[in-house]
Parts: structure tokens; C-alpha cells; sequence
């Protein structure tokens, strides 16, 4: 599929929005956002429909292309980096009602649930897939470069995962000769960080324990210490990817006390442990190398119980 | 200057060395390394001459091709990413005995002191040069791949700095073809911690202080704290940069306590303050966001004359 045949499903369509989905990562953002930009410039006004994005992306022109009400009516429906339609959340109403669905993806389990689908399993990210449509780069300025770089610095986490390839770096050179200041992005979504989450880093490695021979590394933030540093969530979220990093360790506990007795666990592994089975066997679920789920309880019971579960599996995997 | 120039030169001389600057870095040890290897594919026996090379580098094939005695003669000396020839230190001599040296360098302040003078300075790093000079692709393979991607991330600060161009990506995209662990190399040299060097982190984030509406952010570590942390500078490197990291922060200090007394200072900026002028102060020198200086006295009084000369630059560039 080429950005030709939007074009010709467009110009016979009403009513075109672009969709993400729920929590909208950096892909979804830059490619919702570059296409609107990109159908634009061929005459085609698109507009973006996405929830709760986070103000870190505010260096895109996102007030110009996001929707600022609800649609009444969707005819054309292009979905971007969503792998089934569950994952619209509330969005999901605009599937049932729209004549035509096209579904443009990077992920392998993507249901196909459009009228025309498009999704390429080995592409690094929805971004890198919407630069290759592009039959006439001449189409290409600096916004519509940055929001398609976003996506890809987003997905491969800076050209280090291995989703990266030959293309995408070909793909990032010619997008960053548009001319963009690429060095401040990578420092707004990677970098930056502030006061508070550096102060909540601290107190977590302050807590921190190590089990099994060094292979489990495992951390906390009580109630009180997450009040008492006027922390959030969000503050804490880089903490058990920094744990995951230190060298030998191969999985990674960080546990967040939401309420008395009440913790959200977020765990990490390096691939040979399976987190995804630990977080299921207490009922959450995520990946094989992120995973994470609740659990209630004294904190010293909790972690003996997790280290418990995390343990099997590293007994398993040896 | 093309890769066989250099052969056509070898091809007429004994006693080949490839040399890098002290305190090798990652794109010195790529480009010796993966210069070594190439020419070694037309045939041509050169080894590197470097000293001090940091084991975190172990996963390139050094011991192969790092000279492991002195030379008694050196007739075509190669230097690789060295401005000066102050640089090689006590390689230096091997300058004077050579017949004939080729320069081959990205810093545009090279002082040419080679007969032959190969320098770009619009390239990232040395290795993107090597690169540039083979004419012949098919001379790399995954091992010359892998030495001169290190180079060029490792001068990036993997494609985040300004210096990254079109052709930076172009090549990095051609080089993980060849097919190598790059996620482990990106890991290698900027993500992996150590407990200890997270410990330095934590106890540094816990003695923070802020300074002029928080444009200047400081901290320190004490003799004793070092010692009960059982660190060594090496730990605590990365501590100035992560402080600089902090979002609004212009400029940020850490204060590394070596004797009693006695302290070494790393100062980093956004890019507003020009922190080599506040080193050359105090005696010492660096770059305009990266410099360095030692100062004797109580820390208190340490901190206070930092921040009264900080000030001043401040002041100045608003």
C-alpha cells in the first residue's frame, strides 16, 4: 500500500479521521500526526483522534492536527500502530460505524481487522512503515520529519533495539537532513529527567536488595517515602528499567505501595528469565522482558513471594 | 585519501603502526582496530599501538591486533583521531623516527603535522571516515563492522549529538547489515551500571543543592563517603552528566573529595554558560559544556567560590 491509495480511498471519502491507540506511545503519535501532515499537503484534511497524550510531545504541532471535539460521523477510518480494536478503548465506536478501515501496522499479531490492511511485521515501528509509503518525498518537510523520526527513535529506543535495520537507519539519515534539532528530542524523550524522579531514584537504590546470587535485583517506594518526596507514578516508571542495567543482573523488581498494603509491580528481565509468566502467575500480564501486575499484602511478604515466583523461572531458564 | 593510498604506501614500507591518541576513547579504538583489520584483508600487516584501553571495550577482538611489545622501529606511523601530536604522549617519539606518517582525523583543529593529512571535519567520528575511504565494501566483515560502529557511537553519543549527519545513519545502517550484537555494544558503553557506581549516584542525588533559581545544580562526595561506598572515580563518572540532565538546569557541578581538602571538579553545561572559562579560573581547562579543574580548601568554601564564578558566567549569557 502506498500513500497514493489513502489518497484515492480519501478523495471518495467524507469525514477522515486517523486513529491510535489507548495511551499513545511516541510511534502512535508521530505516525497519527505525520500522516495528517502528510495528507495535508495532497489536499486531504484529516484529522487525528487520540486521548491522553503526554506533554513531553508538545514539540510536535499536536494542537493543529488532534481533533478538538468528537467526531458525529467517521467515514474513512485509518488505523495507526493498533493491533486489534480492543486497544481503541472508546474509540472502538468509531470501528462499527465507519464504511472503510484502513489498518496500517508494525505488529506481527496484528488481527487485520480493516478493509484494507497494511501491516509489515519487520519494520521497526508504524513511522518507518509510513516514510516508506511515500512515493514523492518531495511531500516531506521538517514537521512531518520530526513527528516520523519521534516514532522511530520511540520504537527502537534510539536505534538500539533489535526491530532496528539497514532501512531504518537510511530512513532516520534522510528524515534528519530535513532539518530538525533531532538532538533535543532524544534528550525530551530519553534524557531530561527532574528533580523529584532523580530524588525518587536515590531513595529506591537506597531500598534496594539483591537475591539469587546477585541475578534478582529488587526494589521499593513505601506510601509514606513516595508522599514525603511529593512524587507520582510517573516520577518512578524509569526506575526498574535503571535496575535492569546493572551488569550480571537479570531481572528486576520495582514495587510501588499505592495504598496500605497495596502494590503495583513492574518487572524486567534481560531474556533468560520469562517475567511475563511471573506477572501471570499473580494475575497480570506484559511481555516476556516487561511485565507487570497488583498484589496486596505486608511489604516483606510481598517480596518474599515474588522472589519466590522470579526464582523458578531462574532455576528454569538455567 | 583513499584506502588503498594507504596500501600503496604500506606495500613500499616495513614496520607499519597504527596509532591512537592516550586515553583511547571509542572511536580511537574503533578506527585503529578496524583500520588494522582492513588493511590485514589486502594483505598488509600493521598493529595498533595503544595504551590504557578501558576493558569495557573487550568485545572487540583487541589482543589480536594491539601490539604487545614496543616497536624498534617505526617507518609508516598511521595516526588515527589525534589532533596533535602533544596527544600520543610517549608515543610521541615514534613521530620523530618515522619516514613517514599519515593523519587521518575529525577534528577540525588538527594541526596537519602528517606528510600525508586526511582530515574531515565535517564527519562524526574517525570511523565514519575509515568508512568513507574503502572503496571496496566487500572488504568488511562483521568483526571491521562492529570496530567502526563502535566509533561512531561512541562520538554520537549513539546519533544524538549535532555532529550526526545524513551520512552517519547511511553508514551505521550498512554496518549492523554485516550483522553483529549492536544492542550489546549500545549497552556496553552507555547503559550497563554497576551496584557501586549506583550507589555513588544515590549518594550524590542525596547532597544535591541547587543554586540561582536552579540554573546551577551541585553536588559532592566526600572522602569518607567514597571510601564507605567502597567507589573509585571511575564509579562516579557519570554523575555530572546525569545532573545536567535535569530539566531547566544550565549548569551542573560535582565535586569529587581526593584527599582531604583536596577536590577534583567536572563541570557540564546546556550549552548557556560557558564552562571551560569558569575552569580556566581556577587553573583548569575543557570544552565550552564539558570541563574540568582541581581546588583546595573546606567544601564549603569550595562550593561558594563554584557558584559566585558560575554566577558571573550566568549573568553574562542571559
Amino acid at each position: 500500500m502506498l500513500l497514493k491509495d489513502i489518497e484515492e480511498l480519501a478523495k471518495a471519502s467524507d469525514n477522515i479521521y486517523i486513529l491510535g491507540h489507548m495511551n499513545p506511545d511516541g510511534d502512535c503519535i508521530g505516525a497519527t500526526l505525520g500522516l495528517a501532515m502528510l495528507l495535508n499537503k495532497k489536499g486531504i484534511k484529516a484529522n487525528v483522534l487520540l486521548k491522553d497524550v503526554p506533554s513531553t510531545y508538545n514539540f510536535l504541532p499536536l494542537g493543529k492536527w488532534i481533533a478538538d471535539k468528537e467526531p458525529n460521523k467517521v467515514d474513512l477510518l485509518i488505523s495507526l500502530d493498533c493491533g486489534d480494536i480492543t486497544r481503541f478503548g472508546e474509540y472502538q465506536k468509531y470501528v462499527d460505524q465507519a464504511k472503510t478501515i484502513i489498518n496500517i501496522d508494525h505488529h506481527i499479531s496484528n488481527t487485520n481487522f480493516g478493509n484494507y490492511n497494511h501491516v509489515v511485521g519487520g519494520a521497526s515501528s508504524t513511522c518507518e512503515i509510513i516514510y516508506d509509503m511515500i512515493e514523492d518525498k518531495l511531500l516531506i518537510d521538517a514537521d512531518i520529519a520530526s513527528a516520523l523520526y519521534t516514532g522511530i527513535i520511540y520504537d527502537t529506543g534510539v536505534f538500539k533495539h533489535s526491530c532496528t535495520t539497514e532501512n531504518t537507519h537510511n530512513i532516520a539519515g534522510s528524515l534528519i537532513a530535513y532539518g530538525f534539532d533531532f538532538t533535543e528530542i532524544i534528550n525530551k524523550l530519553f534524557s531530561y529527567k527532574t528533580l523529584t524522579g532523580l530524588r525518587a531514584q536515590s531513595k529506591a537504590i537506597e531500598n534496594l536488595q539483591m537475591f539469587s546470587l546477585d541475578k534478582i535485583v529488587l526494589t521499593y517506594l513505601t506510601r509514606n517515602e513516595i508522599q514525603s518526596l511529593n512524587a507520582t507514578k510517573k516520577h518512578t516508571e524509569s526506575i526498574v528499567q535503571m535496575l535492569n542495567e546493572i551488569e550480571n543482573v537479570e531481572c528486576s523488581v520495582f514495587i510501588y505501595e499505592t495504598d496500605l498494603h497495596e502494590h503495583k509491580i513492574s518487572l524486567r528481565s534481560k531474556g533468560a528469565v520469562d517475567v511475563c509468566k511471573v506477572a501471570q502467575y499473580f494475575g497480570g500480564g506484559g511481555h516476556k522482558k516487561a511485565s507487570g501486575f497488583s498484589l496486596e499484602g505486608h511489604l516483606s511478604t510481598v517480596i518474599q513471594k515474588i522472589v519466590s515466583v522470579i526464582n523458578e523461572q531462574l532455576v528454569m531458564s538455567s
